[in-house]
């Protein structure tokens, strides 16, 4: 067959009923010679069995390819060194991905041999260069006097190609290590394919008692969507949750932390897992900080949880409408759109629900960390409306809450493919996620404001027209917008989570 | 900033507020001395601006960046001698690919020099092979004797490799011709990312009225996730669909033809279309041959539609379960079912649905195909229950529906992740698609039949037991499934549509 194109087909495919090609079977498994490789009865020779080597020389029982085998547990520092101080929601800004920079540093500094940060993007650029106190870009060849970051022991792996990066991690993680995946979100479909392959692979790998477990595959995607000012709509695409979500339930994790403290909370838990793919979606620019490390880290347990602090709901009281939110921007949009709603509808009661963990929205028969029905109806209500600003395409919110009780009533808002190179408002206000569009929507869908709160419609439709003239004129957006901040009076009342 | 690590930062950042910033910047724009390119009115001078070609020969205005200008309409055969014949619904099997493989042969004659067609798998493989009556492989180096169909004319571009045949059709397109990517239905995920750029260039490409239609980039997945016998699980993902449906409804179609005649149509249809990315996902084995072509080309026109034949009810009648189905595979199971349940309850109305294009579930402001209120309560019932088998993941029907009226009674069965190198009809029962779990559906969701066919229900999982036992010892499906045929007498009262 050698050479010839038929070497990808069955060469011979009828041997049951064709003698002829029966015969060239024959006449090829002969070529082989068994009479010198089998003994009479069939087995092996033993001068040829004991060629082979013993235990974990052989070849199957290599623990190098069984690197669970050779795995050692990763050392994660204390996360309070790197938390950020938040005396109140919302008081101070941060970006979020340079606290997880700092927190890596002291991951490399207790892991030595044993981590490793890969990603086609630069380090720098995703907010992460706190590692470089610690570790340096791998590098072998030359370097200029001008060039920085470059060793080679270097542990931080950076090259401009997605698929090599995830080549890397995966042959890292197959052989016992530890590390983690950092991209710009759009470009991360670029390894969709070999995700796939990856999430296969530990779905039936699982199941062979023989095979140790090993590091989960994390994937870090920052420089998302709502945050391309400069880059515009090649850059901008959340889908790649969509094609995780396919996965397997007890394979896949998908994150959307909102701040600098949950994202430290949930890196430190998917960098202690195993057999899993964790995807983490995070902003690197300056944004709000919410929640406390201790808030944080309870609210990063729970999945999903009420802020109290932020709505207008004490426990057990119900409200009127469900300001919904996940994802870094859609929170600090939700936030803006209920300190609207507080101002111009008083007495409006809004509970406001932050979801970090996304497959904590599915049935409890869909994924394991599935909220039971209780737990689901006490946070997002048996029946009031629910208005959703999602990361993502809003249709992954529809698709893992459809059995849920008050589907019916989820309006949800996200990425409707509108992108270009804007401020990062105006991208928001592009794709109707906008605080404006958020305070709108619950007004239409509260039955009790039905035709009763036309005027402050009417002054958020005029708010919406003066971004669009603001932002085309100054192309940058209006003070109001920069200078937002959640009052610190409406916080004050209840400690932040 | 040459050959420095920062050329790709911005390299002088605070120009408005830093004069040593903004001294840089000046000193570096003026060692391109502007003195000696712009007069003293900062114009351009005279004499450098005629060294600029005119009209067709500037970068900007040639042809071949707006290759809709070059652009000559496909001629596309007569469909008829193409055409399946089919006497009776299911009387006959076809390879629906080679039907197709005869028509692109067909547009081959046609098309001497404005239609190639793609792959990274042989095209032989993918059951079109009739192609190579008209034409060869693109093949510029040495042949061997025995090499076939090669030629440096050859207008069959075969290579493995996904992003080639991606990266050469979209190039192809864009200077003004027509062509088709077949492709292993799992693999074409190594393009998404590739896709979404084509996909994000065609929305914002069609705003620009200087820009001149380009034809449509068009993709048939064949050798799909239900027919990898011998390939398994790593061959198995119906997801690109997914990724597809993410992107706007005015770019993307997916149409699933269930049997070679609407596979013609659909095609057909596709070829000629412009500005538009088409999936196709069809099988290459043989499969039962349900429509003529006539009955297809107004199956196809409608997007969806009720197949009295199959059913047991008369237009205008209420049904007690709808049993829809879209894709080949689930086509088939479809019928098997509907089949055991007029054995088993003769008395049940079934209403049988088929959908080709996906879209048309939808309603009709999310997507121009989008069947009205009523046109699909008339197809779906606005209260009964509705068994959906799917070709790929089920969360991607809920996902197109759950605006429905009747959404919350569709209970879909699709791909569950579950695939393995095992026979056609156990692959379907992995995942709870086949005959016998669907007849199981149907009698558990009819509110009449309640408590009242636990011995059909037993009998019918007595079957897939039996099932389980005959592919484990023989390694191919009990003959009843493998010889089963749509009974030509039930079909015989309506003619096919």
């Amino acid at each position: 067959m050698e050479d010839f194109w038929r070497a990808h087909q069955v060469p011979v495919s009828s041997c049951r009923e064709n003698d002829e090609h029966r015969q060239i079977l024959q006449h090829w498994m002969q070529s082989y010679q068994p009479e010198d490789l089998f003994d009479e009865n069939g087995q092996l020779k033993a001068e040829l069995r004991a060629l082979a080597p013993n235990g974990d020389k052989r070849m199957g029982a290599s623990p190098w390819a069984n690197g669970g085998r050779l795995r050692r547990e990763l050392i994660t520092p204390a996360l309070q060194p790197y938390a950020v101080e938040v005396t109140s929601p919302g008081e101070s800004q941060a970006e979020s991905t340079a606290a997880l920079g700092a927190y890596l540093a002291g991951i490399f500094r207790e892991n030595a041999d044993n981590f490793r940060l890969f990603g086609p993007d630069e380090t720098a650029s995703n907010r992460l260069s706190k590692v470089f106190d610690v570790t340096s870009r791998t590098w072998q060849a030359a370097q200029k006097p001008w060039d920085e970051q470059l060793a080679p022991d270097g542990r931080v792996m950076e090259i401009l190609s997605e698929h090599q990066c995830q080549g890397w991690l995966e042959g890292y993680l197959l052989t016992g290590r530890h590390g983690l995946f950092n991209c710009y979100e759009a470009f991360i479909h670029i390894v969709d394919s070999m995700f796939n392959q990856h999430a296969k692979w530990l779905k039936v790998s699982r199941k062979l008692p023989w095979r140790a477990p090993i590091s989960s595959l994390n994937y870090l995607l920052s420089s998302h969507v709502w945050r391309q000012d400069h880059n515009g709509y090649s850059h901008q695409d959340p889908g790649f949750i969509d094609h995780v979500a396919n996965k397997k339930a007890d394979i896949v994790r998908i994150y959307l932390p909102p701040d600098a403290n949950t994202l430290l909370c949930v890196a430190d838990h998917c960098l202690k897992t195993w057999d899993r793919i964790n995807v983490i979606v995070a902003g690197k620019q300056p944004e709000p900080q919410w929640l406390t490390l201790d808030g944080a880290a309870k609210h990063c347990a729970d999945g999903m949880g009420i802020w109290y602090w932020a709505g207008t709901v004490e426990e057990g009281e119900t409200p009127d409408v469900v300001m919904a939110c996940a994802g870094d921007v859609p929170t600090m949009e939700t936030l803006a759109a209920v300190d609207l709603l507080r101002e111009f509808l008083p007495a409006l009661r809004i509970q406001v629900v932050n979801v970090v963990d996304l497959m904590a929205l599915q049935t409890s028969d869909q994924h394991p960390h599935g909220l039971s029905e209780e737990a689901f109806d006490a946070l997002f209500t048996a029946d009031k409306p629910v208005v959703f600003a999602f990361h993502g395409y809003p249709s992954l919110i529809h698709r893992l809450t459809y059995l849920r009780n008050n589907h019916r009533n989820f309006h949800v808002r996200g990425f409707m493919e509108e992108g270009t190179t804007t401020t990062p408002f105006d991208m928001t206000v592009l794709n109707e996620l906008d605080r404006f569009h958020l305070a709108q929507e619950a007004i239409l869908r509260v039955p009790s404001l039905q035709g009763k709160a036309d005027e402050i419609l009417d002054l958020l439709q005029e708010k919406i027209a003066a971004h669009h003239r603001y932002v085309r004129e100054y192309g940058e957006d209006l003070p109001e917008v920069q200078n937002w901040k959640w009052p610190s009076q409406q916080g004050s009342d209840a400690a932040p989570e």
